[in-house]
C-alpha cells in the first residue's frame, strides 16, 4: 500500500484492528490442540471487552456463546479473527465488512503461498479490500499480539503458556513460522515484547506499514522486522525517519540474501550491487540496522529496551576474573569501543573499598577478585562507584550464573543512568525480570553496547536528504546531449564527460579534434603529456580496436600518435564512423577508483564507489547509495570500506580528494534522478592523486538496461 | 618448557599429576565457603582413592583424618594440592618433592602476577621444580578435573553443583577466572566436559605442554584451548600435528588481540603482520581452528564432540516453518554450505508421509509444516528418512523448544551416522543430555556444521612441511651476495634480487650496465621495452632521487634515459658512490602484489603476500604464512583473502600466475630459514600479467631489524 492509502483511511481503521474494543472469531473451536481453538483461548484469556466466537455447529465455544454467522453479530465490532478454510474467506471477510467490522486477522493460508488455485482466491480477497476498505492482516500468518491492550490475537504460543510479561519492543515478521521462532527465543532472551505481528501474504498491510503504524505507538520504544524483501520503500522511508525523529532504534533482519547473492552474481557477473547491497545501503543512510542474525536482532533489542543513551563509547569492565575481563574488554576494543583506565582519583576511591592485601585492579577492567565478590557490601559499592564516576559511559560487569542476590544488581542498576550490559554464564532470569540487559558472550554483550553507543552519538536523519533543485537549463542542456545522435544506447566517452560535468562532476580536461594539426594545437593549449582517443558511436570498447595512446608529450609525439591511432582504428574496425580524436589531459593516479550508476527495480537509483579501478572485481566491494543522498551519506559508505582505511590510511585519500569523489558520486545520484532514460553509468577509472580525482573514463547508457 | 623436558620426564610424572591413585590437600579446611574447603569437598566427592588432608590445626577435615604436615604423610602420594599462604608454597612444595609426591598442584595466588616479592616467590618455586623434577600445575590457578578417574582437584564449581557428566572434551585456560566462567558456560551450552586444567602461572606446566600431554589420552575427543599467548611453539606445533594424526579436533581461543593489534599499530605503522596474524598463521597451517568469541568455540565443541564426520558439505534442513527454514538456509550457504534440493525419488517418498492436501515443501527445506508437526509418526519418518537418502551430508532440524517427546528425537539421531545439529528457540536439554547438538541461533548452528565439514574433508597435515634440502652450494652463493660490500644494512636491489633468484624467485631480467653503450647493448639483449635504475649502496631509495627511467625503447631512448638519469643523481644526490645502472626488461602488470618476510620474537620468519602494490595499506589485508611452509598453506592463504575473489575472479590470479607468486614466497620462506642474517625482505611491487609474475624490486636487509 502506498502512503496515500494510509493517509485516505486514516489510521482509525487500523486502531480499531489492532486495539480492538470488541473481537469476533471466525472459525472459533473448542478443539485442542487446533489453530481454531488455540487463537479463541488466547483471545479469551487476555481480552476485556466482548469477544464473539462464530461457529454454525457449537452452541457455545470455550464457555462463550457461539453465533451461527458473521451475519449474526452485532454490528460494528471492531476486529475479527478469520480461521475458516481458504475457500469461505473470502465470503467471510464479505459479510465482516457488510456488518461493520474495522478489520480483520486472516489466519488461513493456502492462499498465493501455495500457487495454482490460491493466487485466484488471494485475488479474490484483494479485490474485496479494495472494495470495501476493510483492513486486513494476512492471510497466512499467525495473528498478532497487543499485550497492553490485552489483545492475544495469534496462535504464537500455547494458551497454556504463561502470558509474555509486555514491554516497549514491537516486532513484525513476514513469516508467521519464522515471527513464532524469534518471539519464543525473544521471551528466554528477556526481550520485553510488547507487540508482535505477522504479516504474512500481506493482502493489505505489508511489514512497511504496520512498522509504520506501529512507530508512532507511545507504547513502543523499539522496532524489530524480519522481512525477505521491502515492496514499499516510500513508506519504509517514511518509518524510519520518523522513528529517527521520535528517537526509537529500528533493527531488520533480512531473509534471503544469500539467495539473491547468489542470483545476483548469476544474473550479471561483476555487479557491485545486489539487492542487498541496496538493501543495506537505504538502511544506512536512513539510520536503520540491519541485523545479520537472529541472536543479533535481539541482542540489540535487549539492550535498547531499556531506553538509556550513551554519552561515549567508553565502557567501564567490573569483573571478579581477570581472565574474564581481558576477553570483555577484547570484545569492546574490537566492536569499536574503548576501555579506558579510570580517572586516579576514581582508582584510589575504589582502592579503599577492597579488602586488603588487594591482589585485583582497580584500573577498568575493574578486577574485584574472589576476596571481594565474597563481600557484597564492598562488590555493591563497586557496582555502583564505576558508573557514579566520569571516567566510563557504559558499564559491563561480568557475573557468574544467575545470581543469589540480584537485588544488589538491580539497586545498583538503578543508580544510574549509564547503560548497563551483564555478561554471565548464563542469562540471569533473576536480571532479566527486572529489565536489566544481560549476555552470555562476551562479544555479544560488546556488539550491543556498541550498537546503542552509535545511536546515542548519531546524528539522526529525519527528513529525506536535500537534492540540489533541478534546474530546468541544466535538464535541457543534458538532453540536448542525450539525443545526440548515436548508434545503439551509448554515448561517446566526450559527450557522457560533457553531461556529468554539467552536474558538478570533476573530469579531466580535454578537446575534441578531426586532423592531427588540431590535436597538436589542442596537446599545446592543455599542457603537460596527453592521451589521444578515438570517438565514434560505433566504438565504445576504444582500447580494443587500439584507438588510445596515452603519455604522448610535445608536438611530434602528438602528430604520429594520431596518425598511428587512426591506422589501428581503420584496421582493426574498418566500417566504424569516426567522429574525431579526443585529447585530453593525463591525469595521474596514486589511487584509482571507480564510480557507477545502476537502477534497481525496488530501490530505484543505486551509486557505487569502488577502489582499484582494475581491481574492483577482485576487492568485491563498494560504498553504496541510494540516490537522493547526502554528500555525507557518501562519506559514511566509504567509510565503511575495508575498516575504514580508504579515508585513514597514509595512501587513502586526502581530504580534497574524499571531497571530489563525492561530488562525483553526487552528481551521478542528481543526473539519475533528473534523467529518468539514463539507465547505467560508468565512470572507470577515476584518477586519483595529488588533491584531485578526476573522471578519466566514462560511460552512459541510455535506455532500458 | 620444551619437548626435550617433556620426553626427559616422560609422561609417567605428568601421568601420576593427571591420574592420581592417592591425593593430599596441604590447607584443606573446614571452612565453608571457601577455597581450602571447596577443594577438599570437591575432591572427597568424586575420589575414590584415600585422601590426605594436611592441616596442623584440626584433627579431621570433612570427616576424614587430618595430617599435621607433609612430612608426616605416607610415602609417594601421587597428587598434592597447594592452598596454603604464598609465603609457605616453596617449602611445601620442597616437603612434597622429599616425601616422593608426583606432582603438585599450587593453588595459591600472590606470585609473579601480583609482581614485587610475588616474582620472587615464584623465582624460588621454579627452583625447586628445576631441582627436583617434581611437576607443577599453577600456581595461581583453579585446578584441574579429570572426571573419568575421579579427580576433582579444582574449586571451579562450587562442591554443592551437580558434578558435570563428563565426556570426550578437554578444556584447557590460562586464566583461572576465564576458565571457571567457560566451565560454567560449557555446562550449560550441552559440552561434555571430562577434562579442564586451569594453567595459571604456568612455572612448569604450560598450556602448550598441557595440551601436548593430553591430546594423548583415549578418553579425549576435542582439545579446546583459551589463551593469552603462545610461549611453547614447538611443543603447540606438535600438540597440532599429534591431534591431527588423532584425528582430534582443536579450537583455540586466543584472549588479547585487541590489544596486541593497538600495540602493533603504534608500534610498526604500516606493518600488516601483527602477532595476532601469525598466530593465525601457524593455526591455519597446522589446522586448528582460531575461535573469536568465547561462544563460537563452545559452539564447534558441541558439534565435534558427537565424533560424526561429514562426506561433504550439503545440509538438509527439516522445518515445520518455511521462514526458519529461509533464515537457516540462508545461514548454511553463507557459511559456505550447501542446501541442494533432494533427488526427485527422496521428495516423492517423504511426499508420501505427509498429510493431505500437503501445503508445505519436500524439496530442501523440508518444511512439514504444523500439519505434520501435529502427527509424530510422520514427523519422525521425515527425521528418520532426510539422512537416509543421499542428497544431503548433515542434517539441521528446526524445532521449537525443549520438545515434550525427545524420545523421538533421539531415535531418529540414532539412525544416522551423519552429523545432526538441532535449532530451538532455547537449549533443549533433553536433546544435550542425550549428547545431541542444539543451538538457539541458526547462524551458529551453520557455523558450527560448516567447521564440522572442513574438519572432515580437510588433508590433515601430521608432519610438518618439508623443506627442500639446505644446500650449501646455494648457501655459499647467497653469502657471498649478503657479503658484498654495502653501507648501512641494505642490499642493492640487483643483488636483492640475485640472491632471492637462488631460491627459485621469479625475477625480471636485467643487467647492470657503467656507460650508456653498455646500457644500450644490454637493452637489445633483453629486448622490448626497458627500465634503467640507478645502483648505489647510498640509494635504497632510488626514485626519491631520480635514479629511475621506465618504458625506455630504441637505442636513443636508453642513451639519453642514462645520460638524464645520471644528471639527476648527481644533482640530488651528490655525494653517491654509483655502482651502475640496471638495465631491466619492463614487466606488464595486471595486478601488482607484494611480498615481504618479517621475523616475530615468538614465530619466527614470517612470508606475508598482499595485494595493490600501493593500495597494499589501504587494503590492509595480507595472507601470513609462518616458515616453513609448503606451497599449499600459501594458496590457502590467498584464498581466505578477500572472500577468495583473489584466485577465483577473472582478473584474480590465473594458475601459472598463482604458482610464480607461491614460488616467490616460498624463496623468501626458504632463505629466511637458511640465512638468518637476512632480518627483513621486502619484493614490491611483483607484476603479474599474462601468466607470469616478477619480482619488478626488491629490498633485503641484513642484520638486527
Amino acid at each position: 500500500m502506498s502512503i496515500a492509502t494510509l493517509v485516505k483511511t486514516g489510521t482509525s481503521a487500523l486502531d480499531r484492528l489492532f486495539t480492538p474494543k470488541s473481537i469476533a472469531i471466525v472459525g472459533a473451536s473448542n478443539r485442542m490442540p487446533g489453530i481454531g481453538g488455540y487463537v479463541t483461548a488466547n483471545i479469551a484469556r487476555a481480552f476485556s471487552g466482548p469477544i464473539y466466537p462464530v461457529n454454525p455447529r457449537e452452541q457455545e465455544i470455550q464457555g462463550l456463546k457461539a453465533y451461527p454467522s458473521v451475519a449474526d453479530l452485532p454490528r460494528d465490532i471492531d476486529l475479527a479473527m478469520i480461521v475458516v478454510p481458504a475457500e469461505g474467506v473470502a465470503a467471510v471477510l464479505e459479510a465482516c465488512a457488510a456488518q461493520g467490522i474495522g478489520g480483520a486477522v486472516i489466519i488461513t493460508s493456502g492462499f498465493a503461498e501455495v500457487g495454482g488455485p490460491g493466487v485466484a482466491l488471494q485475488a479474490e480477497v484483494a479485490a474485496i479490500v479494495a472494495r470495501t476498505g476493510i483492513r486486513v492482516v494476512g492471510p497466512n500468518c499467525i495473528g498478532f499480539m497487543n499485550l497492553a491492550d490485552g489483545v492475544m490475537a495469534n496462535f504464537v504460543i500455547d494458551p497454556t503458556d504463561p502470558l509474555p510479561r509486555g514491554g516497549p519492543v514491537a516486532l513484525i515478521s513476514q513469516s508467521g513460522g519464522l515471527g513464532g521462532y524469534m518471539v519464543r527465543k525473544a521471551i528466554y532472551a528477556g526481550l520485553n515484547l510488547g507487540w508482535f505481528v505477522s504479516t504474512g501474504n500481506e493482502v493489505d498491510l505489508s511489514i512497511a506499514a504496520t512498522l509504520r503504524y506501529i512507530v508512532e505507538r507511545e507504547d513502543t520504544r523499539v522496532l524489530l522486522g524480519a522481512c525477505e524483501g521491502l515492496h514499499d520503500l516510500e513508506l519504509f522511508i517514511d518509518t524510519a525517519l520518523r522513528a529517527a525523529e521520535l528517537d526509537k532504534p529500528f533493527i531488520l533482519l533480512k531473509a534471503g540474501r544469500s539467495e539473491e547473492a547468489a542470483l545476483a552474481a548469476q544474473a550479471h557477473t561483476g555487479s557491485l550491487v545486489g539487492s542487498a547491497e541496496a538493501f543495506d545501503a537505504v538502511c544506512r543512510q536512513y539510520g536503520v540496522f540491519v541485523a545479520h542474525s537472529l541472536e543479533e536482532m535481539l541482542d540489540l533489542g535487549v539492550i535498547f529496551q531499556g531506553g538509556r543513551r550513551a554519552h561515549g563509547r567508553r565502557v567501564g569492565i567490573i569483573t571478579g576474573s581477570g581472565g574474564a575481563g581481558v576477553i570483555l574488554a577484547d570484545a569492546c576494543v574490537l566492536e569499536g569501543l574503548a576501555v579506558p583506565l579510570l580517572p586516579a582519583a576514581e582508582q584510589a576511591a575504589l582502592l579503599e573499598l577492597m579488602p586488603k592485601p588487594f591482589m585485583g585492579s582497580v584500573a577498568n577492567p575493574v578486577d574485584v577478585t574472589a576476596q571481594a565478590l565474597a563481600k557484597p557490601g564492598a562488590f555493591e559499592a563497586v557496582l555502583t562507584g564505576v558508573p557514579a564516576g566520569d571516567g566510563v559511559d557504559m558499564i559491563a560487569p561480568v557475573i557468574i550464573g544467575n545470581p543469589t542476590h540480584p537485588e544488589m544488581y538491580i539497586r545498583a542498576h538503578a543508580t544510574t543512568q549509564k547503560p548497563v550490559a551483564f555478561v554471565s554464564t548464563l542469562l540471569p532470569t533473576s536480571l532479566l525480570d527486572a529489565g536489566i540487559a544481560a549476555y552470555t558472550d562476551p562479544r555479544r554483550a560488546a556488539h550491543a553496547l556498541s550498537a546503542l553507543a552509535a545511536f546515542s552519538l548519531r546524528k539522526p536523519r529525519t527528513t529525506r536528504p536535500a537534492t540540489p533543485r533541478a534546474d530546468p537549463a541544466r535538464i535541457a542542456a543534458a538532453r540536448a546531449i542525450l539525443q545526440a545522435p548515436r548508434d545503439g544506447e551509448t554515448l561517446m566517452e566526450v559527450d557522457a564527460k560533457a553531461l556529468l560535468a554539467l552536474y558538478g562532476a570533476p573530469v579531466t580536461r580535454e578537446e575534441m579534434s578531426r586532423a592531427p594539426d588540431e590535436a597538436v594545437a589542442a596537446a599545446a593549449r592543455l599542457g603537460g603529456k596527453v592521451a589521444l582517443k578515438v570517438m565514434s558511436y560505433a566504438l565504445p570498447h576504444k582500447s580494443d580496436v587500439g584507438g588510445v595512446r596515452l603519455g604522448l608529450s610535445g608536438d611530434d609525439e602528438v602528430r604520429e600518435g594520431f596518425a598511428g591511432l587512426m591506422a589501428d582504428v581503420a584496421r582493426n574496425a574498418p566500417g566504424a564512423r569516426i567522429e574525431g580524436v579526443l585529447v585530453q589531459e593525463m591525469a595521474p593516479a596514486r589511487l584509482e577508483i571507480l564510480c557507477g550508476m545502476k537502477r534497481d527495480p525496488v530501490f530505484g537509483p543505486i551509486v557505487a564507489v569502488g577502489l582499484g579501478g582494475v581491481l574492483v572485481e577482485v576487492l568485491g566491494q563498494a560504498a553504496v547509495m541510494q540516490a537522493p543522498f547526502a554528500p555525507d551519506d557518501v562519506k559514511a559508505a566509504l567509510g565503511g570500506l575495508l575498516g575504514g582505511r580508504l579515508l585513514t590510511s597514509k595512501r587513502g585519500l586526502a581530504p580534497e580528494e574524499l571531497e571530489a569523489v563525492v561530488r562525483l558520486a553526487v552528481a551521478l545520484g542528481q543526473a539519475a534522478l533528473e534523467l529518468p532514460e539514463i539507465s547505467e553509468i560508468d565512470v572507470n577509472p577515476v584518477r586519483v592523486a595529488d588533491g584531485s580525482a578526476l573522471a578519466a573514463d566514462a560511460l552512459i547508457v541510455v535506455g532500458a538496461s
